[in-house]
């Protein structure tokens, strides 16, 4: 693995439950010897990506002009950011957008609700495919049975609440119903008290490349009505989006 | 410099005006040969980081990853959204968190406007200092006219707009001026028709960690306006945010 390589691996083992680490827990995480996570630390030290205090690293708001390279260039979430401030104007809910990223959604765009208390969806977030009512939204437009078990047997379902349905024939049948729907629904899979709608967005050329949620608390808002209330708006944004892509 | 740097160099490159890069565009960009940045492309590419389509390279989602290092980690970034979400909605415009970024300010938070046409400071955006409301109350915990003086020598002003201040003499004054009112303000000297109101944010030490500011477009509302409607609101804020630090 290049120095390269390593280095980027470390940097991304920086999150909230290691929100600084030693030499040796950056080799353990990257799974590289202890000279390399040395060198490679002292290389972003050196570059501003991280500070020291001696015995922890830890990140810089330099590391945010990383992020910022696909943010900033791509016509997606450049795009997407007009639509989705409308359909939160609208709902009064914090809306999303999210893409794949390896077996998991990656949200790449977000308009805060006003609301006090929200959903805690920020950009960079990762949520697993099976339980989210995004992952259920992307993987819906995949067409034959199969390639939706595959999927699952690739990216084994975790319980995560009580209400998380792990079962990969139920799941394989709720996908295929979210691609007759046009919309998939997640009710406290994911977290309890919370629950989410997302339709697929599909580009000029009908390809599903991301999707737009909405979460909402199961106290402020019941799923039906979630589903009436916000479908029409999260459609009118979806279908706004895709004609730019 | 080593591969890890080449690299981050490279990654760097990609923003608006370069969304993608051939081998010799990022080799130019990043300052090394083109066989370096070849391997630093490739193994950028084996990594996910970005996508190739024979001839230009452009970063992928899964960049976002190493922007949220700081944001997920940070305990300003993950403490400040709660405030700014919250003087959003009294103000109902944009409220922004920055920090310095080698003399640049850097916008690490941000609660959006539901204002459909909002001013375009985003998450990872920067600013020169001499221009912006928030540079100026970055700048403004300076207690030494000397310190103000050698910043502008180290960072020269720029012409922005025909109202950007750019006399070295007159921003010195301007900033010892912030620091005594404890706000700072730019009108229309970073970009036509906005101007913006800063305020310092200062940790539980008493050290300016940040600032929170909002910007808002001319048309909708005066200098002196912005500044009586939005300065205790911004004040609050910034207490607030202060106090968990």
């Amino acid at each position: 693995m290049a120095g390269l390589a390593k280095g980027l691996a470390i940097l991304e083992g920086f999150d909230k439950s290691r929100p600084r680490m030693t030499i040796s827990q950056a080799a353990e995480f990257a799974d590289v010897s202890p000279a390399a996570a040395r060198r490679c630390l002292l290389t972003l030290l050196d570059a501003g990506y991280v500070s020291h205090d001696g015995k922890y690293f830890q990140p810089t708001p330099r590391m945010v002009r990383l992020g910022r390279a696909y943010l900033g260039t791509s016509p997606l979430a450049l795009h997407a950011q007009t639509y989705l401030d409308q359909a939160r104007d609208v709902l009064d809910e914090a809306v999303s957008l999210a893409v794949w990223d390896e077996g998991q959604c990656l949200f790449v765009a977000r308009a805060g609700a006003s609301q006090i208390v929200s959903t805690d969806i920020a950009v960079g977030v990762r949520l697993p495919a099976h339980a989210s009512a995004t992952g259920r939204a992307l993987l819906s437009a995949l067409k034959e049975e199969e390639e939706i078990r595959s999927f699952f047997q690739r990216y084994p379902p975790v319980q995560l609440t009580p209400s998380t349905i792990t079962d990969v024939d139920a799941l394989t049948h709720i996908v295929q119903r979210a691609g007759e729907l046009g919309y998939a629904t997640s009710a406290e899979e994911l977290e309890l008290g919370m629950h989410s709608l997302a339709v697929p967005v599909a580009d000029s050329r009908g390809a599903c490349v991301a999707t737009i949620s909405v979460s909402a608390f199961t106290g402020r808002i019941g799923i039906d009505e979630l589903v009436d209330k916000a479908l029409p708006i999260l459609r009118l944004a979806a279908e706004g989006l895709g004609k730019t892509l």
